[in-house]
């Protein structure tokens, strides 16, 4: 059984409960990070931070928690459950005032924070060098994208629409642009080796390893635009890829049904997976 | 301290928890229903029941509740909690398969149901003559509002945002029609005296005071038109009002700094205020 970080607690995953008055199970009024695991080390964990406090920020949540605590305690899960490859997942929420009302609870109200790990495989997958069949699908969600809260229910919703539609994942689409995945950053290859990545604006998640791939792809002089691009001009692409903590730099080979280049990781694909794999190992604390 | 229900079980409140690992609290995979409760019955139950069923349906989540064990639970916390006017919340999740994953968990997960009371003055309140002001912001919900689920956080941001600005509550707009309050579906009455209701869309709640105002408003004689209406139209409009479980009817008298009507609850509101009431104390259960 795991153990569980709760409110700077550690407990078996049993007695990890919170009140049905947490504002994160009222009102969705939570935020989270997941930072991968490679040989039982926090992989580009400050950008994760980082990203975290800009979350709180963005939603005017108070008490952001200091990164040195959460590295303390992400660390001890990692100890404590043995992990060697894997996530930490952490969420925070405004906390439980005690009662449920839409207005915002006391400025004292003590945030929630949970952390746990997933153990799973990372780096050798089949699906890496396969690649994952993905379907498009509209894109339904708030219009604060960028902020990443638990408002996950569209998302998850249109994961099982893929599934149920004999596809591993699905992009989302919106006025004809792909934003991104259900969790992951799309990007694709044009058939001129161009990286096109979405801009960092409010429809997609600013991903922590999209930022790594660009950094990294830019090192390799490759050339990167960061803009919107079609379904149209996905299908057409010389490659396409998922970019997010759990699966790193994560081939497409088919979109909608039509088989992107080879049907096989390609080699700019192949080259960004093995690079960030390498940058992980590297910086991972 | 209240009596709370929490799958099947009456706890003291401190006690109500669940797992961090349910889906209502990691993927906002939930919905709930807000029940009003005068003289110690329950008003309008069934629309909340049969909503709660389309909420349910409408996310393909399984193991509906049936009706004649959630009005027991409701009807044993208002006795247990000695309610005589306030609201049963209740909140029904896709369960805890007991971990995270984006896809649907196995079929045979047990939903978590909830339910607490709340003491609230629902007839006798000030802000019934006085009305209430607010404030239009933008509507960034996702795009399938008429599901009741808890991702609340937008219209939670947006009650902070009124509040802020010094406003009671705030109406949301989207291409500059209203789609709906934060908690509440919003109304206008024109200078010829005629009702203007959100079209049931999937933009706004459907509401379960709002259709039974349609429906004691069409007795009255009223006309009814349900349409979208712009932010200019209800500046200009002879009344406004809210609708919601927890506030019946509710004279809206400021919109944006602009005073609506003479500033006071208007005859046509009122008059539908107090029909309400009368109905709901009629037929509460």
């Amino acid at each position: 059984m795991r153990t569980i970080y709760l409110n700077s607690q550690y407990l078996p995953e049993s007695e990890a409960q919170i009140s049905i008055f947490d504002r994160g199970f009222l009102f969705s009024d939570s935020v989270y990070e997941v930072v991968s695991v490679l040989d039982g080390n926090l992989v580009d964990f400050d950008r994760h931070i980082e990203r975290l406090a800009r979350s709180m920020a963005g939603l005017k949540m108070l008490h952001v928690p200091n990164r040195v605590d959460v590295l303390a305690f992400c660390r001890e899960l990692v100890v404590r459950n043995a992990l060697i490859e894997g996530v930490v997942y952490m969420q925070v929420t405004r906390g439980n005032p005690g009662d449920r009302n839409f207005a915002a609870p006391p400025s004292d109200t003590v945030p929630t924070i949970c952390a746990f790990t997933q153990q799973m495989a990372l780096v050798d997958r089949p699906e890496a060098v396969e690649g994952i069949s993905v379907v498009t699908l509209p894109d339904k969600r708030w219009g604060m994208a960028h902020i990443k809260t638990t408002q996950l229910l569209y998302a998850s919703l249109m994961k099982m629409e893929a599934k149920a539609l004999g596809a591993d994942d699905a992009w989302l689409v919106r006025d004809g642009f792909v934003t991104e995945g259900t969790s992951q950053n799309a990007h694709i290859v044009t058939a001129d080796g161009v990286l096109v990545t979405h801009p960092l604006d409010d429809q997609a998640l600013h991903g922590i390893t999209q930022v790594a791939l660009k950094e990294l792809a830019a090192c390799e002089g490759i050339t990167i635009e960061e803009r919107t691009f079609t379904v149209e001009e996905a299908l057409n692409a010389a490659e396409a890829m998922n970019t997010a903590a759990s699966a790193f730099v994560m081939p497409v080979t088919r979109l909608d049904g039509v088989q992107i280049g080879n049907g096989k990781a390609g080699p700019v694909t192949q080259k960004l997976r093995d690079i960030y794999i390498e940058f992980a190992r590297r910086s991972a604390i």
